[in-house]
């Protein structure tokens, strides 16, 4: 594990998985709870070979690689600036042979990636849509959080270039967008083949969903069990504890 | 309310609901919570005129009427046998006035039916495709269980037809089918705009999802805190009998 030095405005947060950590920006978007059951969500094959789209900090590639036995996973990051950050995350971790974080943008996939190249994709996204008008005054910040540079339609079309057939898509995003999500998918020949509805409170409704599309799969999905974050007493639910458990081990 | 004769294979169930009763065929589709919570779902308005597509017993139209001030509603029946047995259920209940129960195919909706002449659409829909292969030996059965009559894609042009603009189709489906019924409810420029998935327990997976798409809708859905039927014991959830408990007033 190498020692790295980082710039006024970054701070480092332990991952609790294999000694791993993160550099983020004090002051911009950090990874939440989403990328943690994303990555714990997706079901990869060992020796494969998977792509983080809109990859941020580069959380999910380096939780992907701590998780399972990849043979190789590469973080595509639009902003320059998150993609040195998060190549210095790797460094870091010492993740540089099977981690590459890659600067570039969703849109020029066809051009910049061999066709079913790709075992899996993941993908958090922008959760906003651009139509909002929200514009966050921090234009890092807004990219990541508004669908600026990396429309929900923009990740399907390159996720359906990037992966073999049969290959999975694995995504999470907000509830609100669901019907056009699955619309979506469905549309470029991502078949929805499981979903899972993330609450904070039982009787609450969810704040999260989990997506994993198979290429030209089949028609039929399941949905699963609700994923329940807290107890009516406020506390974490043993699934929660689970999830960041494995991540300690 | 009036007494009616049964025939040999049927039985009369109460729905207490203002004591209204519904003949079933003893050997046949007999109705279940679905049409319960289906009509329990919508949000229909005082004097809005409805229609239940593929409506068997006619236990949707029965029940709407005796939960909701309607102007009016309608139930279409494929089957001549279940029709007959529907209109003399209405007819025990004195529901002449209000429940029209009609012969009819969903196929043929355009010619039989004016354009956008109802307010909301309900449909409790045979739930397995044709592919599936399973035939019942029970033709009636078949028909009420499998898309033999009534296919996933006919009962959404047949509501699309039906609907005025901004008007609600409420349908009960299975959660394996959800992502085709999302996408042919869109694709039909019926917006999912709210979706209840239904779970026998909190921690099993669902078995019935509720969902309200408006004609013209925006692009927007909420989706509500799980439907949980039972508690860990066994028995019936507090909101279970709140739904059961309002038919009784």
């Amino acid at each position: 594990m190498e020692n790295v030095q980082i710039k006024e405005n970054e701070r480092i947060d332990d991952l609790q998985i294999k000694d791993y950590r993160i550099i983020q920006k004090t002051d911009g978007f950090c990874f939440g709870i989403d990328a943690v059951l994303l990555s714990d969500y997706a079901r990869v094959k060992k020796k494969s070979k998977g792509i983080d789209l809109c990859s941020g900090t580069g959380i999910i590639p380096i939780l992907m690689e701590g998780k399972y036995p990849l043979a190789y996973v590469e973080g595509l990051e639009y902003q320059e600036e998150f993609s040195k950050m998060a190549e210095r995350s790797v460094k870091m971790n010492g993740q540089e042979e099977k981690v590459h974080i890659v600067q570039g943008d969703v849109r020029n996939i066809k051009t910049d990636y061999e066709r079913e190249s790709f075992d899996w994709v993941t993908c958090n996204p922008p959760y906003m849509t651009g139509e909002h008008g929200l514009t966050n005054p921090d234009y890092a910040k807004a990219i990541a959080r508004h669908e600026i540079t990396c429309s929900l339609e923009d990740v399907v079309q390159a996720a359906k270039w990037l992966l073999k057939t049969g290959g999975h898509f694995y995504m999470v995003h907000r509830p609100f967008r669901l019907a056009e999500i699955i619309y979506t998918l469905k549309q470029h020949k991502l078949e929805p083949k499981r979903m899972r509805l993330v609450h904070p409170y039982v009787d609450k409704e969810p704040n999260m969903v989990l997506i994993d599309a198979a290429k030209g799969g089949k028609q039929r999905i399941t949905v699963e069990p609700p994923l329940i974050v807290y107890n009516k007493d406020g506390s974490y639910t043993d699934e929660i504890y689970q999830i960041y458990g494995e991540m300690k081990n």
